[in-house]
């Protein structure tokens, strides 16, 4: 076999530092506002809910940020992440594209979470935070904090939407296994939630109620905090490790990429593979054409409008600006449910506006379509966010066969589907329909956006 | 940090060939029984079921035997498999041992499986098999066999033990996603099966069951064989890449194993580990003690008779020398699925009858508490079937701290715990009973023993 199927890396050529983008972009990033007083934030206004460290990282302007060497130490167990020539993908396809792509499956709890859950714990603990706060909605990233906060000795508490509590016990048996207490949201232990229960006994619950819960009880309490897995700047900074790694691994293969693909939910697993290439090339080198996959049914890149608003349902966050479909859109059940967010990361929303990236959509059909074709070839079960990357990359590699170009295409694998298999059980049984969103409601919701002083 | 936590092997450093233990043995391996005639069986009797080239496999005293290219080329997908150092778990223990653990939860399906389904449905195909059937409990080797059989365009059929299909059908779906069909068994697409349901219509299925349908389609066809997970000498030979690679793996760490632990059902992950081991001893080198560990409910090297007997319920499977608690014991319900065989691989039997290793048993309860303290440590959720080996190698570690030496211990974690999180959810919840098996049972089913020529 003449070429290679992996690049690994060893451990002493793992990245000793973050890549933060924000000390390469031609144009700074919008302030972030307070909700009461619609005026930029300090860090003491985040000081309740962040360990200062990781505010500090949010509006840092550092192009490398120090790795922790406790961190690296963690880091080490499943780190450097391995990149993968998908020689069968391209056979199956038939194209004469190149493609990579980088595995983010093998960390502990499955997906990219973990790269900054890890940090998030670490500094939490050094800031002598007893415990974390946190909600969930699949559960992927309550499986990484409780993994991490158990590392560094901390107690973590993680709201589960009830909904997903109840048909995804699995997951909650994995952050059993790590010492985490998980309870269903709405839930008896805050105010908000009884105040939720007490109008309907037996609500599902939602990512924004779930939100509220954890921040309740993390503003109360000095040794308690809460942790976020998407959208700030700084859980962005934690993944860009992974696009670090790759850059390597691909001078590894003697290529340079053409396109990058990922896919956006929040943001951080796109921005964690996407920002290194983009910081090169605004650095004077290559700059690839960077592809973000969303869901057809929660376009916020795609069909949101760029503009303040809040990250939460309930009105209780700060306002950032970046792509909304409107805090009060509800995007329907679709089985990504890590791209199940009103918003955009503002930091990708920036790049976008930008002109640095491009953005697309697919419906979960064709990206569970591409799953299959992609398991069958490589092996790896994706997760079904991770199946819009995918899709992304064979859509790519199918115009490169048109096109008759062997270019090179870098994908994200940002998890494996192993706790989401009642989606592929749905899709072979044909029982996985293409939400679609209503229109009116979207139109609405953009509408509703708060209003912000005009100099914004 | 001093010490690397992982040890990782170049693609180029994949080994070449399997080792064959039987080219080293001091005395050679009883021989195979036709259940008949009860004489030595030769190739021919095996045909039906099997492509010669395994069969041959099956009796060959060559030490190596090459690796064909394609499987090597499937193999790169996910081997060499990383060993680490479990620097977090020899902390928790307070060890002066060194702990290093060989990680084979990064195949495809997750488990060591795919190790011989990959070479079985390379040889078939290559022998113009055109389908395989096989059975599964749990789906551990479904799963490998699902996605070995896509690989080489083989069609798969998995009679999957009626309870566990109902159970657990995220396994069935990822059978499903490699293109491979899944029924329950008993099933209406057999003799066997349809006389099985007339007799009792909600029958809830044995693995002795499963086997003998996919042995009857087997036989009918010429285009159709059958495919065996465990127990057989050629599947024992296909797992030896692990040890082969652990050896290599050890001396870049600069060590040299002392002890080598393996968890034990019917055998292969256990020979994998330990027969490169033990064929360096024999040839010379350090010989390290290698230690068995099978669970206290189904203790066939702790508590069978090494003896002559069928490997099937129904008794129409040739006859083999090993420790067996009786093929009518019926062990009783738990967790570790993949350990629940009366038998023990007639190779894993020998060399303990030689003297060659050592065996011990633990209860499912002491093994996830184990698992637990292994997950809390290292962060990776073992499979149940491989919280023996880490249960295993803990006492191992704990004996070297009351001691006071830092010996080296080894051991195979053999798949991970992704599809069996029920069985961790139950352990939490309290509801994990030490299941104990019938002394009654099992003498009885000790006495009735098949009658062999008394010179065997």
């Amino acid at each position: 076999m003449s070429e290679r199927t992996k690049y690994l890396l060893d451990e002493s050529q793992m990245p000793k530092s973050w890549y933060n983008i924000q000390a390469d972009l031609p144009k700074a990033l919008p302030p972030v506002l307070h909700p009461g007083t619609m005026q930029p934030v300090g860090p003491d206004d985040l000081a309740p809910l962040f360990p200062m460290e990781l505010i500090l990282q949010e509006v840092s302007t550092e192009r490398d940020i120090e790795i922790p060497q406790p961190v690296q130490d963690i880091y080490k167990l499943w780190r450097p992440a391995p990149m993968y020539r998908a020689h069968r993908l391209e056979k199956a396809l038939g194209t004469p594209a190149k493609i990579f792509y980088k595995y983010e499956g093998v960390s502990p709890a499955g997906s990219h979470k973990p790269n900054t859950a890890v940090p998030q714990a670490f500094y939490n603990a050094q800031e002598g935070v007893k415990k974390l706060t946190t909600e969930t909605g699949a559960g992927q990233w309550g499986t990484s904090i409780s993994f991490a906060g158990n590392i560094f000795g901390l107690e973590v508490l993680v709201f589960q939407v009830r909904v997903s509590y109840d048909q995804k016990p699995y997951r909650r048996a994995v952050m059993e296994t790590y010492g985490a207490r998980c309870v269903a949201s709405p839930s008896q232990e805050t105010v908000y939630g009884r105040q939720v229960l007490a109008e309907r006994p037996d609500h599902p619950g939602s990512l924004g109620i779930a939100i509220s819960e954890a921040v309740e009880l993390a503003a109360q309490r000095d040794d308690t905090k809460y942790a976020l897995g998407s959208v700030l700047n700084h859980v962005l900074l934690h993944q860009t490790v992974t696009g670090i790694e790759t850059i390597q691994q691909l001078e590894m293969a003697d290529v340079q990429a053409d396109v990058v693909v990922g896919c956006t939910g929040g943001g951080s697993n796109f921005a964690g593979i996407a920002f290194p290439f983009i910081g090169q090339g605004l650095r004077g080198g290559k700059m690839p054409r960077i592809v973000a996959v969303e869901p057809a049914a929660c376009p916020s890149l795609t069909r949101g409008k760029y503009a303040y608003d809040f990250g939460d349902t309930a009105h209780l966050t700060p306002l950032t600006k970046m792509h909304t479909l409107g805090s009060t859109f509800t995007p329907p059940g679709f089985h990504a449910g890590g791209l199940r967010y009103h918003g955009m990361a503002p930091l990708v929303s920036h790049v976008k506006e930008l002109g640095l990236i491009e953005a697309t959509s697919y419906t979960q059909g064709e990206c569970f379509a591409a799953g299959v074709l992609f398991a069958r070839a490589e092996g790896i079960v994706p997760a079904p966010e991770a199946n819009h990357a995918v899709k992304g990359a064979i859509e790519e590699a199918l115009r490169c066969k048109r096109e008759g170009r062997s270019e090179t295409i870098v994908f994200n694998l940002c998890g494996h589907g192993h706790f989401d298999m009642v989606a592929y059980q749905k899709y072979f049984a044909g029982e996985l329909t293409d939400e679609q969103y209503d229109e009116k409601e979207l139109a609405m919701a953009l509408s509703g956006l708060p209003s912000v002083p005009s100099n914004l």
